[in-house]
């Protein structure tokens, strides 16, 4: 596998930064592997994924440093750079539900993705004998409306210490406060079980149910303060019929939730995912 | 083709509707093409849709007659009845937007459905030529909001002079008054260009865009006092990417409007489909 | 939970079958809790399942037989029985591959399906101490051209002693030999990586990606002598782009495989297909 | 609307081609507006589609010839050259079914594409009349074994003399002679009616029925003297189950058939598809 560098670039346009960015990488021997980008035409912003091999492979964090410096200072664009080796360490954090750990934590054995789990954090214990059985950590923190500001901040201290690049909430069932969303240092992806913006909130199958929607959804965000209201992902939807009451599209559900969550985790590891605003640009 | 009769059904559930029903019609001679059948368990209410040849295929409608007093008085449900040699009479109301419009036209043309189509309504005079090409009568009634009831009585006058059974608002622009829906007199299928609830009322693809979703919807309902809350027939949606801008939007959501409002249209022609609270039955 | 009586019914169409089945329900105390039905108006074959909670909730496997008597005898049907409280053995093969072993193994764990896994039957042995970690049986029985016949007759054997009531194969990578479907004595269901008819045989996506097709399948069928060739339960399609070689199809089509083979066996499970010829009737 | 450039571009692979495409462009003063690349790394061959406003929009035609000049000569690529502003003649051949036929026609008029139809050509009088409903052409030529080869000289003739620059056959059952495509000197895109390679040939609907497979699907392709063989551009599939007969899997193919062949004439006409061995490249 040739090792390359990852460049994810955003800022005001300005005419000629695709032959800027695919000059410095030519003059200095690179080859561009891929390359894509996007113009936000309504907000005049430049998006670019390019990911190149550099001449030396041997340099890549030097190489990819200069290349930083280009483009802040000559292009004005906000850089985060990645290396196709990294190997990020990722938290999973869990309440009762299993099917997105277990989900999760396959596709990382498996090597579909390229990551690690630091390790699982979960306010209930029920996930613990199916964390340890994968060999992983388990932090289990009960929390209670008392508790919960400084449970949050032993969860904090603990994503810290491991070095967490990546936070996943894989059907977490509590809020996270935002000091913990400024102070966490890192992206938090969730998975809400319904089709963005309808049925934000509690129990959206029941809400879907209700209303007599003909599809359910599930969509993958970018975690802000306002619950529900990140920046989107990925969504997918399935279909439903009259037939199929609250239980069965909790059931139908869950293959949905894990196929949404792992597109966008995906997406994100691969280094494909740029938010702004509410909103992303993926790049294919 | 067998000249058939299709009954649709539904009230308070009870032991042995399904045989006795089906016992019935094998009494009377005839024989079931299809039955199909659904309890809502949350309100204990009984559907069925069954669709059956008489004996006597001269004499549908006194048969049919027979088996609503039956349904009726034995089995206490309510009833609705068609026959399979039923054109119905449809009345299209449109604005502006003629994509909906030529699709439904072209799809009673073809004979995909049986039915009639007994004219346009608009508020404007855009497709009245299209329709004339088509040789469709063209009731054009420019809507103001100090005319709007006057324009409606006049609206209402035509459809029920024409014995229209079944209205589509084809992308109409205008919101309904109360007082029409009560005395229309027939069901009023409605296609919004959204995954509903999501995005209800004005510009929903703006509001998409904003939003960032990654799969825009449509969604065909029966109209009601409140507006995009009647009951859904039929949602779809198609996958949208940052790249595609408010009038992308508008352009792909023109293809699932069409695709969505067909489908809903086929459902109820076919007598498919039963509405009860603000949920449908949709049967196969 | 209601204990209740599904019978799947096929056989030469006549009047009136569906008011005779719902007329011996009636008049055995019964309450008919679902009933569908088909007609194959080419074939003139009657199939349906119908799912009744019996008067006396103690007596079902009497009842049942006396209903396959009467839908025997007095219908001339072709009657298969299922209760709602069975729990079928189910056995999974497996080569090397193991994504469909997790989903399926994990469904089942989570009570998601009404089944038992007797056991995981492979012809290699890498996926052994992830079974035992399951605390599953493993049987491990290396096949080789020359040893074929043998281990089909172990397997055969073991399959038999465990009595097993359904066999999934979960990418398991050698065809049966028609003497082992001869004498398994119960269905088989197989996983193809491609939407047959499409791409039968050996290397699917390669296959795919050569031909630069838009989409790839998979597709779940019952196991018959011709290879590739048995009903189809369940197929579905993912999108794919020049974007995508070889192995990123084998990524994508791992989501796809687990879906379809998990849709099948779910449907399979709660008895609702039919086979006949080479094509299935699924009931919803 | 700005003025802008499409190049479509691909050769051998090598070093700063994506650099020399873009510097070549900023040289000259124009701004990239898109740019997408893709690299067989089987074949070793790029492609590239870039969109750019150059500095003087009165000069269009100028700069293209010197783009191409400088991709042939410098970089060895094959190139080919639109306008923003271009309006592509295109030919519709029909037989018979007229879905596809309207669909493509009302999309054009609608000003959904940017193209003109210079006629229609069939072998059948039936949609005459449609055609001349629409003001356009129609150049009926009835087609029998022994007249092919002189009726093809006169369509090659017709069409060369409108100087069509893209056929499409919308549902036209007629087989085309090498000879035809040899000389016809432009695109052809054909709609077959089924998920190919599944089902090619004639009756492709009582073909997936006999099979009972549980999606249709349809295929837009360029052709090529191999019947069904040729370069995919797009396919999509639609749902059907044991309900559905040949003439319901017809008619749900007709929406399919639509919706696919627009896709695919869609990204023709925005000069977003590359054709190179039986493959497509299709640039978002």
């Amino acid at each position: 596998m040739e090792r390359s560098i990852i460049a994810l670039l955003h800022g005001p346009d300005q005419p000629g930064i695709v032959a800027k960015v695919a000059g410095w990488i030519h003059d200095h021997g690179g080859n561009v592997l891929h390359a894509d980008q996007h113009l936000d035409r309504q907000e005049n912003i430049f998006f670019q994924r390019v990911e190149w091999t550099p001449q030396k492979s041997n340099d890549l964090r030097s190489e990819s440093d200069d290349f930083s410096t280009f483009a802040n200072k000559d292009l004005g664009m906000k850089v985060r750079i990645a290396l196709s080796e990294d190997c990020p360490r990722i938290a999973i954090m869990v309440s009762k539900a299993d099917h997105c750990f277990h989900d999760l934590v396959l596709r990382v054995r498996s090597g579909e993705w390229n990551a690690n789990i630091a390790g699982v954090l979960s306010n209930h214990e029920n996930l613990g004998s199916a964390a340890h059985g994968y060999n992983l950590n388990y932090l289990h923190l009960p929390v209670s409306k008392e508790s919960k500001q400084e449970i949050e901040r032993e969860q904090l201290k603990w994503l810290s210490s491991h070095d967490v690049e990546l936070v996943i909430l894989a059907r977490y069932m509590q809020i996270l406060s935002s000091e913990f969303l400024e102070q966490v240092g890192c992206p938090v992806i969730n998975i809400h079980h319904s089709f963005l913006p309808s049925f934000a909130g509690a129990k959206p199958y029941h809400q879907a149910y209700q209303r007599g929607v003909k599809l359910i959804g599930a969509t993958a965000h970018y975690v802000t303060e306002d619950l529900d209201e990140g920046p989107i992902i990925e969504q997918d939807v399935a279909r439903v019929s009259h037939r199929h009451g609250p239980s069965d599209l909790i059931e139908k559900g869950r293959d949905l939730e894990k196929l949404v969550l792992s597109r966008a985790v995906r997406r994100h590891l691969q280094n494909r995912v740029l938010d702004y605003g509410n909103k992303t640009v993926v790049f294919d």
